[in-house]
């Protein structure tokens, strides 16, 4: 029996078709997953075709979540790995399904804690900024005369990826003594972030987009801990401060105050 | 690009639903399946919803062999793996699917002979008999509550398994289009953010160093680049502009400049 599923989310964004959503909710009974959860859905999750696809998952349609935007439906999620079948996804670095899918449930301070998985819309995945959310992104291997995999079939290679590593390598995971940030707090920090660099002129209004994805790149690579986020936000408050309170050129610096 | 498949024959036998053949003939195009064979369908290869599924594999439903019996559709095959998803399978013994799909393709002879994949029926799998006419039979792993998956399912995670023990050079996917920051480079900056943290007063220098071997820690994990070095030394920089030349709350921020 899957050991990881008490915790684990699945997340559709903008799921189209009934079908697929169906056979999504089969999966999460297949690998009892915890719950699913979608994002402004395009389709009835309780139409009957969903229905019939899901056979003796249908609970899982029946008690869905339904949120908003992304954000919102991973905000209690400590670890979040998103899925990515475009091409183009700019700077956000990929990541083999092995390494993100094992990340995931390497936590053992985590397991009690809710993990996501993150699946995208049928026509067009997810988008930059919806990847930049998760701290891994995956990529699975298919042609790449065709790499568009079916939406479910996706959800089934990687639930039975992460299931095979969950009962292979249980026993030998490391424990980890710290405490990984959230996506929400590593969100919280990138905008407080903006916000100081927009007001000191660093990044101007219309490229700040950009230049924040090149730096929420760069801090998801490091895997930011909690610790690591308060040392950032305490850094900014402290610009903040010391703007508001001192001049920078008029005080001397002295060596051990 | 997949290198098991052009001589790879995926063998469905006696198949009922025309959506779960038209995902099928998908997955054959994503893998890039040499050929789709059907064993006496219960249904129609070429019904509309079974093309819909099939998106860019219609031709693998177009062009499908069909066969009236299992042993007829693998007669050329050198090497046939079966799937079964029963716990009743008698004395057969069980191959964990990285056995039997390693095996599948180490054989460099038959590299041009073809080889098959067969899967059962939605509804009863295959027959003993059946499974005895494969080399090696696999199972999946699922809850043992619901094991049973639905058919195009138990077709993607073998095809993606399969393709990822063929083509693991592929699968270290991250292409290093980048240049590291080098030691001297991260040094530099590191050594640029301690004086500056030290002049707003977030450090004070009797504990500087612990902290800043924090922040260090922080900026080896992500592995920089020569490009996120630039980034936050050009922080720096405009932090220290900004001191000297504006005051923070007397100018408001504007916008769009």
């Amino acid at each position: 029996m899957p050991i990881f599923t008490k915790n684990l989310k699945i997340v559709v964004v903008e799921p189209l078709g009934e079908i697929n959503l169906g056979s999504i909710a089969r999966l999460c009974q297949n690998f009892e997953v915890d719950e699913l959860r979608i994002v402004s859905p395009r389709c009835n999750p309780k139409h009957p075709d969903a229905l019939k696809m899901a056979v003796q998952g249908r609970s899982f349609l029946e008690n869905a979540s339904i949120y908003p935007n992304l954000l919102e439906s991973i905000q209690d999620c400590v670890r979040v790995v998103a899925t990515c079948g475009r091409i183009d996804h700019g700077e956000i670095p990929l990541q083999t399904s092995a390494n993100a899918l094992k990340w995931l449930t390497e936590d053992r301070e985590a397991s009690s804690k809710p993990i996501a998985l993150v699946f995208g819309r049928e026509d067009r995945g997810l988008t930059n900024l919806e990847l930049q959310m998760a701290q891994k992104v995956v990529t699975l291997n298919a042609s790449s005369n065709y790499p568009s995999l079916n939406l479910s079939h996706a959800v089934a290679i990687i639930l039975h990826e992460l299931n095979s590593y969950c009962s292979n390598s249980h026993s030998s995971n490391e424990i980890k003594k710290y405490t990984s940030a959230s996506p929400k707090e590593l969100n919280d920090c990138v905008e407080d972030t903006k916000e100081l660099l927009l007001q000191i002129g660093f990044l101007q209004s219309h490229t700040a987009n950009a230049r924040m994805a090149k730096i929420k790149t760069f801090l998801h690579r490091s895997e930011p801990r909690q610790e690591d986020i308060y040392i950032l936000r305490g850094i900014l408050r402290q610009i903040r401060w010391f703007y508001k309170n001192k001049s920078f050129y008029s005080t001397s610096y002295k060596g051990d105050n």
